[in-house]
């Protein structure tokens, strides 16, 4: 058995949930020359990129920017906004849910998990039921958009399910936002929590936090734990007659982004939705058309990332090696107990109809090359053309 | 008929026989600050190239570098090789053959054409016959590789077939040395033409001529009719302790040849020549399971470009424009007495095999697009996928 030739240049597919694919004219903005941050022209750039952000999350409230991955801006949301003991309300769908109910737990909250099984969402009845159980809840922390199964949930629906005007509703949309539609204002989410590397089509390193007039009342009567992550402080500098950050930001993180936020509008929101939303179905025809089965059930399958049930008899482990070595198509695997049972194919950001129909035709011979049952190679591509087509 | 969605970034998949896709790193070289050509960095550069290029044309022989297009250097072997009046061979099997010998005619030689017929090659025979008919030809010229048609010829039987010591062979091979391999000294190719923007996956503006130790002593007997052109000047330079050029040379393009010639050299020779062979084999096989067919017969088919004929009832034009417009995919029409009847699929450079597989997927939906009728989505891939596999 030959391996497919590719040449030495490495190019890849990089079909994981994030980081994605950085365009090159992003990649290249981020390598202007370096800028005193203290300066007017930083100011310029850090109002465009948050009023850019504030365009793509739909919303008026305050956007933050932190130098810190998704992670550090759902902490900066868990230390902003609970009090030692208080008791928050956390949805878990999956591994990124269990890291924000972990986070909030590590910084003093009552944590009472609503868990879902994989590749189904907590659903807006079961937050209501939860609520209804116990009046002292004064946060639901949702993940959007759970990357480790692949589930979009509801995010409108939950917040008509919290029937308690006092109740926060933090969202981490970290793979989501900029490519699925959200409603910042008109769902009425207090926090939603995202970052650099995925939709937003920018290399890892920054996370954006908006925050609600609701959530400030709240941020502001807290005293605060974290001097990093203060979002009084952040709004503080942000809010000077030349935006400013607290200490020093990733200029070339912004310098990129700015670019980012521009192809983005450029290219129009509901456009940018659309293709993801075609993107998605042209994956699950094209992975059904192959024999495999989805984990997740299409109401509630993400457009960002489709999890893939392993064939039977196929090992995880050698099929991501055979796509990665012999195709350059870079997949992810199942995490924590979806380990070695599922794997994940990202469809956010910079990808087209033609990321698609590449990693398709590799999984078609990689699957082939490690001689798992397939209907015939084409079958796949076939699948996703008929969709991509319409 | 909705079109297939794409993100602003306009990524192409630029699979016409040249210019082809610059490799990020090749185009970042490019992009190293100015220096002196006259100081001690840029013989260096100089050099390093001329040493690369005599590795990937296989020749111990001088390699010259002119500031031009392919056609200049191509213009330069005429002016150099052949006094006025003197007696030229040109094999013409398409465009390309046809402007050497408006070339060499131009610069005032007279020209004896071998035509073959669109598709086929000029074959050792057909050259043998014409020399055995003509004592007085003193040069045979031929094009390696006719990008017009897709074919290429083999010179190392034309080589054979001229049992005169004293005729030069003079080699167009643009659209193939560094794909296609070429024993430029083994073979006896007296003047190799080649230039930067196909094979050597780098942009237009640089040519490159081998001159033998034979074409030297023509060189040096013939009155210069041309500065810019001048092979006796251009060594001059190129000898001194630090190579240099006899007027300003397109820097940024040498150093964007460094890097390539060194991905070229890391990737491997014989690798290089295989990954052309294999893309081209699954392209014509993808074609051929479309129910189109190819210009050329597989054993003169080039590794660099693939001609395909229209099919009956097909617009060309609308075809490209289609796969442009709709699929980012840039194929190129027919040239000359071909235009309207045939399209090029170029293979050539920096590609690997999702480019074909994205081209044969974006064919098959776009003359399904135009109702072309074809045997249904995936077969193109589908037959591709088991060429790339062996």
């Amino acid at each position: 058995m030959r391996g497919v030739i590719r040449t030495v240049r490495h190019r890849q597919y990089l079909m994981i949930p994030g980081p994605t694919p950085v365009p090159q004219t992003v990649a290249l903005a981020g390598a202007a020359p370096m800028i005193n941050h203290r300066g007017p022209e930083f100011g310029e750039l850090l109002a465009e990129t948050t009023r850019g952000l504030q365009q793509v999350l739909k919303t008026r409230n305050t956007v933050l920017t932190f130098p810190s991955a998704g992670t550090g801006a759902m902490e900066a949301a868990a230390v902003n906004l609970t009090a030692p003991g208080e008791k928050v309300l956390v949805g878990v769908a999956g591994e990124f849910g269990a890291r924000f109910a972990e986070i909030f737990r590590a910084s003093g909250a009552d944590v009472v998990i609503v868990k879902a099984e994989p590749g189904s969402p907590v659903s807006p009845e079961a937050i209501r039921e939860a609520l209804c159980k116990d009046g002292s809840i004064t946060a639901v922390v949702v993940t959007h958009n759970e990357t480790s199964t692949g589930v979009t949930m509801d995010l409108k629906g939950i917040r008509a399910a919290i029937d308690r005007e006092d109740v926060l509703l933090v969202a981490d949309a970290v793979s989501s936002a900029g490519a699925i539609d959200i409603e910042t204002d008109a769902w009425g989410i207090d926090v939603l929590v995202t970052a650099s590397q995925k939709a937003l089509m920018c290399p890892p390193g920054l996370a954006f936090v908006t925050v609600s007039p609701r959530a400030w009342e709240r941020a502001e009567k807290l005293k605060a734990r974290s001097v990093y992550f203060s979002f009084v402080s952040a709004r503080k500098f942000l809010e000077k007659p030349s935006p400013q950050t607290p200490y020093t930001p990733a200029v070339s993180l912004l310098f990129s982004l700015r670019e980012a936020v521009r192809m983005i509008l450029a290219e129009g929101l509901d456009a940018v939705f659309a293709r993801h939303a075609l993107l998605a179905r042209a994956t699950r025809a094209g992975v059904r058309a192959l024999g495999l089965e989805l984990l997740a059930a299409d109401d509630c399958a993400s457009n960002t990332v489709t999890a893939v049930k392993l064939p039977a008899g196929a090992d995880g482990h050698k099929l991501l090696g055979t796509l990665r070595d012999r195709y350059d198509v870079i997949l992810a695997g199942g995490m924590g107990e979806l380990a070695g049972k599922i794997f994940r194919i990202g469809h956010v950001g910079a990808v087209d109809w033609s990321d698609v129909v590449v990693t398709l035709s590799a999984l078609e011979m990689a699957l082939s090359d490690l001689e798992v049952p397939t209907p015939g190679f084409g079958r796949a591509v076939a699948a996703a053309e008929q969709v991509l087509r319409g």
